[in-house]
């Protein structure tokens, strides 16, 4: 063919925020007489590769036939707009994105063929880079689901994700971590178990997350106590100081592969053990951790539905932390009801604290799962022995020592606060009377979110009874927290029309 | 819990057309500050129902923190605003959709359980009625891909896909018709084998595709000649006057589910036996097709790659066919290049009328082709012994009959008419003598897109060479057709850049 060199086969836009959050998936909105849309045959999903500077970044196209975006203008998403750091009116380079070459390994995968150690980095790499679409995502994703990845794959899948990230190191010779698999509602035991392992001296540098579905994560609890929005020399120098600390690990960079997948895999909601322990583990050994124990609620309503479900997890969490030379422990926890009373970021918070300064009215199920955490921690770490841990977390519970470290541990962190109590509350009456025989998690965390949890941080519900309880006609079930007078009644309906979520047996 | 009712959980807003053209998936748009948005606890990417008047469709939620929505407001994709059939201000009711309970057969596919027959319909009911998110729909495809559907599992899927839509029903006894399984530039034969198997008295009535991804599809090519867009009765009018029509399918209705599968297959690009051999049979079986010739075209850049790869597609494509009592004849043909002169609509109806007219300059390969496709077709409905079919259609060809057949179809549709000749014209010039050793068929075909094919449908690009033939320095190798200088330009300059996508090998 001809072989005159051409200019290269871009055009140029002008950057314009147009205010559309389409969560982390970037979106460019072009105009369909945009001149760049029509000479590069651009149609709506076509992937594009948009440029500023030396940024690029991979958009899916909306074709706009309105009057919001002029015709030489690309309209970003708040995710595009992010990524690209552009501002309005700024010139983006416009052009075609270069082939996803890393796709080539999920199609092996697809056919049968295991993926070796650089398909994961080069596939890792480039979801890491945003250039994987929501489809290509959950190809990716379908494509290791079930039980088709071997440990090997889930060992590679595991190291890419860490090396796609930054990675944390400490002096000193043992960190510990924590980790929950989730799905159980008001299970906030982080901060009590970080609070008792510095207070007996060991290293535990925690990052946790805000809540993606769920009416609260570990940081938007821990934010209504404390900054936790710390950067990493921040986060180091409370981890100096105090030899832990409790703040949001979204910023850290820690396996960001990590929290582009979960938008996918959330809403698939496939149980993956492969998936989740490379998930996991490599926020873990991102983070520099060398002993994590893992709590795994198991019940109907919880992540986890049954024992050999847990067991199989175990098994796999067990053997790839060992890969890493992490050692992991894994607790299988009791998943048929909520912990502790607060469901909400303030309410679970509040109950953190009355664990920690021993209130009467502390809830006793969340101090003895923090307890029992902590006691296997102490274990692995070498500070008990073995069945003696349980006693040294308690001891520094019952000794004060665990709430002074917390209050260290805020006060490092920008400063200890009251968390905020909600301006509406209403309580949920029992029509009838009768025996709690059944507590639907997912729909308690449903209730507490259109309350208004985890966007408004006193929202939420508090919980009065526990699997068993008697409880007479009128007595109140629960008590709704909200800061609208609209979502108190929205999450008050929601409730009426979801009479089964807490099921009552005849006295 | 309590057991007052009360109002179900919805809110109201009022329906706007924001001109965003999302492609197949339903986007709604929703102000950050919106109060259903806020007390239903919708954020970006939540899945919520849209109900107007009897219908609801199922959208994805972009939240918008600009001006262009007011709070009251549910701005509405091109696709969710056709689906919705709403006008401006009319009231739409927003509410949570009740869960995809087909979904759980997908998830137990991904865990190697074989799909039921009632759980594809489960699937695909609910594919139909747009309650599939992208990233539901690439899960169920990749669950299905490589080698997991069995042949049980790929007619349950077929048999499914044509329960979901419109079914043709013919009164005569064999009722013919033929498909390619594409990627091959220019291979437009289907006019011509209509009118040569028409002439001859069989029945034909084929619907076809536009472009998706390609620079034409035979309806995209056939509207240069005559109206395709007709309704069922207008089809069946021609039909019954004719023997057979070429027209769009798209508004048939038949195995609508297979038009949004596509969707998300051709970005994924993988070729699965089963899914294709569903794809394709049940909208022939939908269309009351009792013998179908399929034209497998092989080559390193056409669809299917290998003789072996056509040979498995081939047994998949008769033994499924057969499970409906539908006749499947396959014929692998030469997919080393394009076929004819013309890519684009308008230029490959040139190629067609050439053929059917006999012109000296009628492409050979175009006219070889479609009188292989019609011979088989011949054999097949008993209208030539075995062997003796391509004499058949050769005759029906140069007896003038099937030119004379092929006029009176395009009167029935609406009238014959004369391809559009672009107005910007330039050969493409060769840097060097040579012989042509390889073409990229997908270059091509996008050189042909950028020149503004298949939405200009004049656009498109002549080739002048096939595989072997000896050129000079200088002489045309192909010509670009282009409706605007723009579009000219860039087609120029990518193929000038791709000067891989025809290869020469020195005399």
């Amino acid at each position: 063919m001809g072989s005159r060199n051409g200019d290269h086969d871009a055009g140029h836009l002008r950057a314009k925020r147009v205010g559309i959050d389409t969560y982390l998936e970037p979106v460019a909105y072009m105009h369909a007489d945009c001149p760049v849309c029509r000479s590069e045959g651009f149609e709506a999903q076509t992937r594009i590769k948009l440029t500023s500077g030396s940024i690029s970044i991979i958009a899916t196209l909306n074709v706009v036939r309105s009057a919001f975006l002029a015709i030489d203008e690309a309209g970003l998403s708040e995710a595009a707009w992010r990524s690209l750091g552009v501002r309005d009116g700024d010139r983006v380079e416009v052009s075609h994105p270069e082939p996803l070459e890393s796709f080539s390994s999920v199609r092996g995968k697809i056919y049968g063929r295991a993926m070796s150690e650089a398909g994961f980095r080069g596939v890792i790499r480039d979801v890491v880079a945003g250039r994987y679409s929501n489809i290509e995502l959950a190809a990716f994703i379908t494509a290791c689901a079930g039980d088709r990845l071997s440990s090997a794959e889930t060992v590679a899948l595991t190291r890419a994700m860490v090396a796609a990230g930054e990675c944390l190191a400490w002096p000193d010779r043992i960190v510990v971590d924590k980790h929950c698999v989730g799905g159980l509602p008001g299970n906030r035991t982080t901060p009590i178990v970080v609070a008792i392992v510095c207070a007996a001296g060991l290293t535990m540098p925690k990052t946790s997350s805000r809540a993606i579905t769920s009416p609260a994560g570990t940081a938007d609890a821990m934010e209504t106590l404390a900054p936790v929005d710390l950067d990493l020399r921040a986060m180091r120098r409370v981890v100096e100081k105090e030899g832990g600390c409790v703040v949001w690990g979204g910023a850290m960079g820690l396996s960001p592969a990590d929290d582009i997948l979960i938008r996918v895999e959330r809403p698939l909601d496939f149980d993956s053990d492969g998936q989740l322990a490379a998930s996991v583990l490599s926020k873990k050994i991102a983070a520099g951790s060398t002993h994590v124990v893992i709590d795994i609620p198991v019940g109907p309503t919880a992540k986890v539905r049954s024992a050999d479900q847990a067991e199989r997890l175990s098994a796999r969490l067990i053997e790839i932390g060992a890969a890493f030379g992490l050692t992991v422990r894994t607790i299988q926890t009791d998943g048929l009801q909520p912990v502790g009373r607060g469901i909400g970021p303030a309410l679970e918070a509040r109950d953190v604290v009355a664990v920690l300064t021993q209130e009467p009215r502390a809830p006793a199920d969340l101090r003895d799962r923090a307890v029992l955490l902590a006691g296997a921690i102490f274990e692995m770490g070498g500070h008990a022995p073995q069945g003696g841990g349980a006693a040294t977390a308690l001891e520094a519970l019952e000794s004060g020592a665990a709430w002074a470290k917390f209050q260290a541990i805020c006060e490092a962190q920008g400063g200890l606060r009251t968390p905020p109590l909600a301006s509406h509350r209403r309580d949920f009456l029992s029509s009838a009377a009768g025996r709690v025989a059944s507590i639907d998690n997912r729909k308690l965390a449903r209730i507490a979110k259109f309350a208004g949890a985890a966007a408004a941080p006193a929202a939420g519900l508090d919980l009065h009874l526990r699997l068993g309880q008697e409880i007479a006609r009128g007595e109140p079930i629960f008590t709704l927290h909200a800061e609208t007078p609209g979502e108190l009644e929205y999450a008050w309906r929601y409730a009426e029309l979801h009479a089964g979520a807490i099921s009552m047996a005849p006295l």
